[in-house]
């Protein structure tokens, strides 16, 4: 039996590619995804196809209500800012920050990792090319490894230990595109923007939309999810 | 204006004395509790009434799928021990553990304290006369406050600090009862029992029961809910 992971997914290109790695990697692949009162629900519709379209063995759709928090974006009535300049991206953190998002949503697969006996959980941050979001920088993953690790059963039993993988870290816009289409992700399958149009296409203009754009042109290939 | 505090509130002996601390250190206190699918949802009556009782700021009750991951005796379809002696209370780790259940409370009241401007978040874990659970220990409380720093705009900004507050971690169940009444805490509002009886009334029985016994006796008081 092949070794289980948890993969956060939110059916975006890059969660989309590190769940195409985990499966590359030989995992047997447990899909999570949220409903969190995001804009862009629209997204999960996504998750689903791709978590279908990749093998998963399960994919879970957990509901969160991030709108009674809110704070950003994503989840209040703040404006999607639209048209930023490329320099612009990624110098402070914007207002679609999701305050600790990152932390709420890998919490849930360290638990569901532990239910799984899986000590396994991939998350698809990078920190070129990003959003300049605080919970997508090496040194925030490291510390939840650190946690999860004291946190759970296995930290009293030291049975086993967890470890956060993030195989895109590291990688530019356009190389996280090409490793998906070297693995045989399906690119039209995949949603990101944060805002998308009353017709339901994508706006082509919020920070999302900006990164996939440059990602798709630096790569030297179309995006088949045209805006 | 006072500095503003969260603080997790179960509707328990142990949250509801940290949440008189807070209040009594000049706090302005939001008070944070989950439907996360346990079996003792009758807790969250009890934390309605304390917030209101303690004068809290508000008190926001979030809804979490937790009998969705499961793997736990207060989630799942796994009975709750009853009758376990004192010494084996705390030894191992219990099937009422919830996987990374403080993990994910906590990552939500970071996400609340991000959002309030809040630098306190009050839990009221303790390691004396607790039930054994990972996610009550002192290095786990540091591991958490270290990643709330580097997990959300404040870490990334440098403006402030969270701080996680844990004034009960060394305190017997009867100092804890005695430190509550000291503050004006009414425990007769407080719900403690994993499951409880077809009538409503505690069990008696389970490993929170027995520890609230014990603390009331060893407090040498009667306790106002009796079993």
């Amino acid at each position: 039996m092949a070794a289980r992971a948890v993969v956060l997914l939110s059916g975006g290109l890059d969660s989309t590619t590190a769940l195409a790695v985990a499966r590359a990697e030989g995992y047997d692949c447990y899909a999570l995804s949220f409903e969190y009162g995001q804009r862009h629900a629209r997204e999960l519709a996504s998750a689903r196809r791709v978590a279908t379209s990749l093998g998963t063995e399960e994919h879970l759709v957990l509901r969160l209500d991030l709108r009674a928090i809110g704070g950003s974006a994503l989840t209040a009535e703040i404006p999607v800012p639209k048209g930023r300049s490329a320099e612009t991206i990624g110098t402070g953190v914007p207002v679609t920050y999701v305050p600790a998002r990152n932390t709420i949503f890998l919490s849930h697969a360290l638990a569901w990792a532990e239910v799984l006996g899986a000590q396994d959980i991939f998350i698809g941050v990078n920190v070129l090319d990003a959003s300049g979001y605080p919970d997508c920088r090496p040194e925030y993953i490291e510390a939840f490894e650190r946690l999860a690790n004291l946190a759970t059963r296995a930290g009293v039993e030291r049975r086993s230990r967890f470890r956060i993988h993030t195989p895109l870290i590291a990688l530019s816009k356009a190389e996280i595109i090409r490793r998906g289409m070297e693995l045989g992700v399906d690119f039209a399958l995949t949603w990101t923007c944060y805002a998308p149009e009353a017709d339901g296409r994508p706006c082509g203009l919020c920070d999302a939309c900006l990164l996939r754009k440059k990602g798709f042109a630096e790569a030297g290939l179309a995006d088949p999810v045209p805006s």
